[in-house]
């Protein structure tokens, strides 16, 4: 057991309904009197019923995918200009990218207010994009000094985007057990995020307004975005960036649809960790002694109940892409991976994952 | 679900062997140039190997129980003196008190490189004793930037002592399930250590030696610690803190006997948690269907096997203390625990653990 954990300071707020009360809160703790709000146009109204009763000295909904280099120097020069001293981001991945953008060069603290599952608001990585080239960093600096969770925020979401979106954040969670840097930290936590996670998505799925199950899936993919951000990029998300990157399929879709193959190759080699995850996919309450022990076959389940996206076939993937992905994939894929990674391993994944052949344990043993 | 929860920032750095590579590693990191060390006299000779390679400014041994205000303020003086920039304090809970006491009034950074179980690491408490009088805080600044962990300077601490300071790390773990400020985050960190303590104090027991074991215990107090210092004192604690500080019962042997008694009377109320607890409890690997589903009843098969403290007659508690220490106890319950707290549960409670009898559901059951 050898390992080397940094944890990141930050204040976590939650409460459904609270946000306004929170930013209140927040503001005054810190001091601030001249606070900017950053929130994308469609989001402007929901911002001003989150803030009233906070004297905003800036409004800013000048925000698009991926922070473009000239947004993020107007933003920060208006910045300078108001002489702000806390921002506010009410929004999804993009706003929270665009306040880390103005914190990493001028040290203002950022108080972030998530409305999606996209996790941002609990890491310290930021991305600017130049052109056609982002670059990315870390920098404890941009990390939000809080963030505020109120589950009202996100309940407008639709359903099939809060599947795909918190599949996505499940697969942060499972990736981070093996990641590079995993360690037992991230693990514990990234364990209690596939809880939370598993019983947000079914409550959901039974219930798109259910306030509770969208709480859980808040607090999930804030574990998973912590997790993950801490262990690393393993194998699943090696080979969902060569997917996106060279054949263009889409973020949240292909890591569903890609994770329980990964869990599959990898479970067997980590037995240990694999039975805790079980558990955690199971469904809550007292122990379920009938349920699967296996964490592929726990998936497999959970996956059937969601009606998760399966194929990536439907996204454009042919057959006849697969041995150029492998050949990519096997050039980044870490080398701590449990599971064996090899041409043909790969390309057997790729093809389980083109049309859907879940080769779980599970279905192996009825075969 | 509403919740505050605040991250602290730290970096662990775990590896049984490592602590003088590491150590070095971070002297450099933070770019000290006078670095002192406290290590009391039974440790000085650990300490000084541990710190080989490192040019240290100034040593210091005056180490005393519960950080006494006249021995705090010679410190102080002395790393003033020698114009200190880094500590380094090697040892059990008083020697990383003092250090904190220093770091307290000068902002000195400490490093924290602890010998046994005593979770002050993890922690931004710090205590000073003036007289008989000890004055307790809170303040971020005591807080250890880097806890450097080797089971290697662990590994002769008697198995008794041993068992007695795991479980009490064992308690904290506990306890922050439903202390004041509980939360899931809080709740996950302490099921982990819940795990890590139950495995490592049943490794130690078969053999004091296994170095794994051994780190598990340090990984799991790490925890306990964590999570309690962000929960705070539950029921548990209270009962505890009256037994000591009134009946002046020994600190880890009281917290061992007492702790099965709180988890019967509160794992009822709580059954989600508690079938969470339980699987933590039982022996790792694959999904034990056939052990405990209750949390209390999984403590029970623990302690039998640890054969842990059992009766507070042991330790000169009597029936006729038993009324003062539940009015005591009853004045300082948390309003907020989870099991019913009254003049009549509480006499109960007490009149087990005197004699050790287990009123466990799993015996509950069999009468």
């Amino acid at each position: 057991m050898e390992f080397q954990h940094v944890s990141l300071a930050q204040r976590i707020l939650f409460g459904a309904g609270k946000a306004s009360a929170h930013i209140r809160l927040e503001v005054n703790r810190l001091g601030s009197r001249k606070v900017m709000v950053i929130a994308s146009k469609p989001e402007h109204h929901l911002a001003q019923a989150t803030l009233a009763g906070v004297n905003v000295a800036l409004w800013w909904d000048d925000v698009a995918q991926h922070v473009p280099l000239e947004r993020a120097e107007a933003a920060r020069a208006a910045a300078a200009q108001a002489e702000i001293d806390l921002i506010v981001c009410v929004g999804g991945g993009s706003t929270t990218g665009l306040a880390k953008a103005i914190a990493l060069t001028s040290g203002i603290p950022v108080v972030a207010v998530p409305t999606t599952y996209a996790g941002s608001e609990a890491t310290n990585m930021w991305g600017i994009t130049e052109g056609r080239t982002k670059t990315t960093g870390i920098d404890d600096t941009v990390l939000p000094v809080t963030v505020i969770y109120d589950a009202e925020l996100s309940r407008t979401l639709p359903t099939k985007l809060s599947i795909s979106s918190g599949l996505n954040g499940l697969a942060h969670c499972i990736d981070s057990l093996w990641a590079p840097k995993a360690d037992p930290i991230n693990q514990a936590l990234a364990l209690e995020g596939a809880r939370a996670l598993s019983s947000a998505l079914r409550g959901i799925v039974d219930n798109p307004a259910d306030l509770e199950a969208r709480e859980q899936a808040l607090y999930g993919c804030y574990l998973a975005a912590a997790s993950f951000a801490s262990a690393g990029s393993g194998l699943h998300h090696k080979i969902c960036h060569v997917l996106g990157g060279t054949f263009d399929l889409p973020h949240a879709e292909t890591h569903a649809t890609v994770l329980p193959y990964v869990l599959a190759l990898n479970a067997p080699a980590v037995p240990e960790i694999s039975s805790r995850l079980a558990v955690a996919l199971g469904r809550p309450g007292p122990l379920d002694s009938d349920g699967p022990k296996d964490a592929a076959a726990a998936l497999n389940v959970l996956y059937e109940e969601l009606d998760a996206p399966a194929r990536l076939a439907d996204y454009g993937f042919q057959a006849s892409d697969i041995p150029e992905a492998v050949g990519r994939i096997l050039a980044v894929a870490p080398p701590s991976n449990p599971g064996t990674v090899t041409e043909e391993s790969i390309t057997g994944l790729l093809t389980d994952a083109l049309y859907g052949a879940k080769s779980f344990p599970v279905l192996c043993t009825v075969d």
